[in-house]
């Protein structure tokens, strides 16, 4: 007999219990919170499809060769190597090994474009919302397994601005869907940085270096950073500094006082104007689709992706949370896949990190315990009601509910202690006087009612509530 | 400046181009096909969810020690071990890497109850619908990373046959709505199979071997396996091996035709009998599930995972296609988590192996070219038209509609090809004549139909017709 199949008859001798628990950096949920986060998925996926994004699923593993085209970084220190028990033996350490971990989304996204692109329609418009992979350092709120959830639209040779000006209409969509509380889509343009930055005399290489001071402004103090600027290797002249300084501090508080500062900032370089322009084109476009004027602002200060974004720049804000930092960002860049293909691949896109967002929201208290998936329990009360309360769930599931059937009886107070603490809407209880009268009566525990129905009405009366509930405003379901 | 940040201003020269492509064994799909498999994943998930089943997730990677339990085997051998690069050169090839990535979802559920045991109701009813990893032989149609799509009921030191009857009513509904052709729920039970070889004398540890010989009826043909059992080895006598090729040959052709093969196999061992009442238990509450009496039949050959399963065991075959195999298994097993805890967790369960089942669905020519999830492309004829482009597909959008907005205007017939190759069915168009009325002009692609409707109407228009198509039977949709 193979050796696999020794545990068949003889159970095996249990030595030692091994401790169930998962490896530090992933976040595993329990069902509730598992709802909970999942309708979130939901929503961010409906609301992508909405606006015409295709889904595409890549590969976790990809060729190490394919995804590490960049030489050194950081990333490349954090990736995650995989081999098989075979490779591992064969190898013995020496080289790096075949397979590895994708460690964000874009990169999938590159080598997929590059691969399909005589099978794609440009501009390609997709989206992924899969987990990826970091050797973060173990620390709280630091994840190395976390959901990305993307949007790209990628154009052959060129791409129109008017694609960066649908991309806030997404953002805004999608967080006015998941209701964590009002936010801010912060609206920047790096050509209008770099053009400022070029007519103050400050060139190419400096920009970064400064921009990365600018960027210490809420942490380090307006002083600290004059301070660095002014000093020893940057030596800007204070006038300089009062014009990077006012410049950086822009935000606009309406979509007419986004245009005037715009408007204000006068002319500049080539390169500031084409921002200016692009910049106000976007907004434009944003008032066309009824973006809700008080969800984007500019913000002259935000930075992004130094060495990615060319373009438009997004951040999202939780007005109420500005502790939690972006929730959504992403830009324009010049050339997606350069590794892969000579063709040339524009494109702008966001990216959600829904791990890290749905653990901020949770330890900020935001996230109330989800309702369950399930909307009724068919309870039990004997065994002889069993195959009715079989044919009755059967029934309410055929309508459209999701039911979950008691199959052996208990006591009553037992199964409705069961489904609130599950969070199940609906318990269904037919007792001998409502079994006589063809009845089932309902405990609806969410407004602590209980009324009599038909059998044969249940199924509509349920769904009827349901939708009912679903049309209330958030608050009146508290 | 960090290394990391050199890219940004001076574009780094491509000396070589990396080719884009998968590692071997995965399955990576065109947008189209993905929406396929996306609407094939919702549909299971709906209909887990209409039983009751709750979302879990786990990590793809778990720590080596809690996921390798069992020592040795085939599943070992094909096992991944995850390294990041720190790690990597550390351990340089010694010893067993401390992270590796699930090779099943059944692992990590037994993990997962024990760990969270005492946050768990039980019975706990689990769906969990993720990709698992597999060091596979390159070999066409096998896939080192897919899907799989579970549901368990694990109980607490006991389980009632009842949640085993409840599975095939659930397998009944997910293929009925897949509507991939008509299917065969197959039944059997181990403890049947096993009374009944003891029955005829032929003890424990031959009775996997005998069952191994059976399992190969198929493909080696009758006499082929007699000649093997009554060889060496085996040395079974003739009367005994007419009696096994009868009972393995058991299949049923209706519900009575079941219960009446059932009652012609008498009684037997403690054992058998338990598993003939079982048995029969099940084929009862389907029937009160109203489950068709087409879609199930006891099939006494079947034996499944002569390792794990001790009751109930389910294979399901599509009737047309039965090379393709059994497209969902599982069955009753007595202890989940024993390597994890003391607890005493018997459960049932089953699994669809998705990737596998679309590859091989897609190969025989029965995935249709799915129909795009953008419901609507909004054409754009000149410049001048954009932003009621825009505003019009927000309205559709907040609708409810998925809608593309060509940002750029074309040629309308390109704009027209596009729709329909991508699979998009509604394309609207607003003309110098319309727009002068306030209309649209929409071309119903599948349908191959134009008609006009005022632009405050479309939404309302285009979703009646979406709903109306919807309920058609699937045969009017093609």
């Amino acid at each position: 007999m193979p050796a696999t199949l020794c545990g068949f008859f003889a159970s095996v001798p249990e030595f030692r219990l091994i401790k169930p628990r998962t490896p530090p950096g992933v976040m595993e949920l329990l069902p509730r919170d598992q709802i909970a986060f999942q309708r979130m998925l939901d929503t961010i996926r409906l609301t992508f499809e909405r606006f015409g994004f295709l889904p595409v699923e890549t590969p976790v593993m990809e060729l190490s060769e394919v995804l590490l085209t960049k030489s050194g970084g950081e990333t490349e220190r954090q990736v995650y190597f995989v081999q098989s028990t075979g490779a591992l033996e064969k190898s013995a350490g020496e080289g790096m090994p075949e397979l590895a971990l994708r460690f964000d989304l874009t990169v999938p996204l590159a080598r997929y474009v590059a691969e399909h692109e005589h099978d794609l329609a440009f501009p390609f418009r997709r989206y992924q919302m899969q987990r990826v992979y970091r050797g973060e350092r173990a620390q709280r709120g630091r994840f190395r397994e976390f959901y990305q959830c993307d949007i790209d639209v990628i154009g052959k040779d060129s791409l129109s601005i008017r694609h960066d000006a649908e991309i806030p209409a997404v953002i805004q969509s999608v967080f006015d869907a998941l209701a964590i509380g009002d936010f801010t889509i912060q609206l920047n343009h790096r050509k209008l940085l770099r053009g400022y930055f070029e007519g103050l005399g400050i060139e190419d290489e400096r920009q970064v270096a400064v921009l990365r001071e600018i960027d210490k402004l809420d942490k380090r103090g307006e002083d600290a950073v004059r301070a660095t600027l002014a000093g020893e290797g940057f030596g800007l002249a204070a006038g300089a500094i009062d014009k990077l300084m006012a410049f950086s501090q822009v935000r606009s508080r309406s979509h007419e006082d986004a245009l005037a500062r715009l408007a204000a900032l006068g002319a500049g370089t080539t390169l500031f104007d084409e921002g200016r322009d692009e910049l106000r084109e976007v907004l434009q476009r944003l008032k066309a689709m009824g973006v809700p004027e008080s969800r984007y602002a500019i913000n002259l200060s935000i930075a992004r992706g130094l060495d990615y974004y060319t373009g438009l720049v997004y951040e999202t804000t939780l007005d109420a949370h500005p502790q939690i930092g972006s929730i959504c960002s992403g830009g324009r860049y010049d050339n997606l896949a350069s590794h892969y293909t000579k063709s040339k691949l524009p494109g702008v896109g966001i990216s959600i990190g829904l791990t890290r967002l749905f653990w901020q929201l949770r330890e900020a208290g935001l996230i109330a315990s989800a309702e369950s998936s399930v909307d009724a329990l068919v309870t039990l009360l004997d065994d002889e009601g069993l195959d009715h309360a079989l044919s009755l769930s059967q029934q309410l599931r055929a309508a459209g509910l999701n039911v979950e059937t008691q199959l052996e009886p208990r006591k009553l107070a037992k199964q409705l202690q069961y489904a609130d603490r599950a969070g199940i809407r609906f318990v269904v209880i037919r007792g001998g006087d409502e079994a006589a009268k063809g009845m089932v009566a309902v405990k609806d525990l969410r407004r602590g009612e209980q009324f009599e129905v038909a059998d044969a009405d249940l199924a509509r009366t349920l769904l009827i509530e349901r939708e009912q509930w679903r049309a209330l405003p958030a608050e009146g379901q508290r």
